[in-house]
């Protein structure tokens, strides 16, 4: 098995393969998701996939590491460095619906079921919001220090506006609200400017 | 079949059938629940589930109505009518251990990320949430008539205290993340004080 490659280093085989596995997800949700299915997206055999990744759990451990770098390469799309700014830019970025089709969300909430049971993947999925948490985390700091934010502990508001992401994620695949994303939006909004801004 | 009890009319051997549905939820998760597995725990045979409930969807719906009546039961205790007192009260059954397990809050994460493909599981989820985003939205639109909260939309206030709490359900399953009922507590906690009550 070839090594798999990180970030930017992926090969063009790499990346063919992360988008047959985002289109596979979305078709037949995680359940039914086969090496096969992957493969018939590809346009390969299960054997190309597999000289990548050795078990399906690999690969979507490197699927999830695959989303992580995305959400990052779109980080780094913000440029500016006001922390409301950037704060508010970052939470656009984890509510609209570019983080993929309700199909998408379904398959991305089982995915979180199974995480209790699944290691690989369970420990991907802690990195991602370990990152995320770190980047909010840091602006409140950022903003606190330089006084626009009055955050008494940055840590704690950074996981209160990923319970609010959360909670839209699984309330928008689960129960189907369609307004999931924007009252979440609205809420943390609200979070933003009357407990982090509050004198 | 019997026609399926509702509310305090449960028989039972209804009852036992709940109980004995939430020990196979907690001991199997629900990818690998089974009738036998429920049975099991029951004491009897599935011919003796079957005669309450067709299918295994129609007990998981069931079993949903089953949670939904217990936390209206647990609800009807909150005996104050005065608002902020009554809205605390709710978010904390509503954010609390009591709600069960890490092993039975997995499984009912399972149960979550499945009801887009199961229309019956789907709608009693979609039940228990409108109640109690009724019994949320009610409180707050009380005491911002009384002059206690100052909600705009109080049916807003009520889906962004939800977010919170199912975001603290997916959290605390899916990552392991042992202190999101507590953060979810003092996350609305801090809505509630700086959002609802602010001048």
């Amino acid at each position: 098995m070839a090594e798999p490659s990180d970030g930017d280093e992926r090969s063009e085989a790499e990346l063919k393969i992360m988008g047959a596995t985002y289109r596979a997800l979305c078709e037949h949700g995680y359940a039914n998701l086969t090496m096969q299915a992957i493969a018939e997206e590809y346009g390969k055999s299960t054997a190309a996939i597999h000289y990548y990744y050795d078990t399906k759990d690999d690969l979507l451990a490197a699927f999830l590491n695959f989303l992580l770098d995305k959400f990052i390469d779109r980080v780094h799309e913000v440029e500016t460095t006001a922390p409301k700014e950037r704060l508010d830019l970052l939470l656009d970025r984890l509510l609209t619906h570019r983080e993929g089709s309700r199909d998408f969300m379904t398959a991305m909430l089982e995915m979180r079921a199974q995480a209790p049971y699944n290691e690989a993947v369970r420990e991907q999925f802690q990195r991602n919001d370990e990152y995320t948490r770190y980047l909010l985390k840091t602006v409140i700091a950022d903003g606190t220090d330089s006084g626009v934010f009055s955050a008494e502990d940055p840590e704690h508001a950074a996981d209160a506006l990923m319970l609010i992401v959360d909670g839209a994620r699984t309330r928008y695949a689960s129960l189907g609200d369609e307004n999931a994303l924007e009252e979440a939006r609205r809420t943390a909004r609200e979070y933003v400017e009357s407990v982090l801004m509050a004198e």
